[in-house]
């Protein structure tokens, strides 16, 4: 299993924690998604989901990733 | 049909306005729902809706009403 932690910006409530975590949950091989509102760290667990992929999803939620 | 102008605190994003929309929106009375998300205006426009119910709407949403 492998964790990675990704700096999202622009969530500001917890609706956008809910869309993050749905769509990156989404991504084939995702596990779990932990997402910290204040610090916007979105940590991605599971079976080694492709990085790429996880970035589409936070993108397509409409936040942005600023570093892993 | 009556127009109420609330002023509501705690929304920060889209996600927030269509929470109180939909809210607002499910009161008896109640036919359209403007929000102004930069300045917490929340247009109520309807046959004459409960003020209590209203309010009480909003606060199920998540948010406060500041003044009407």
């Amino acid at each position: 299993m492998s964790v990675t932690t990704y700096t999202v910006t622009g969530m500001t409530c917890g609706h956008c924690v809910s869309s993050v975590k749905e769509e990156v949950g989404e991504v084939a091989g995702v596990t779990g998604v932990e997402v910290d509102l204040e610090t916007g760290r979105v940590e991605v667990s599971g079976d080694a989901p492709e990085d790429a992929a996880v970035r589409a999803a936070i993108e397509e939620a409409g936040y942005q990733v600023a570093s892993a």
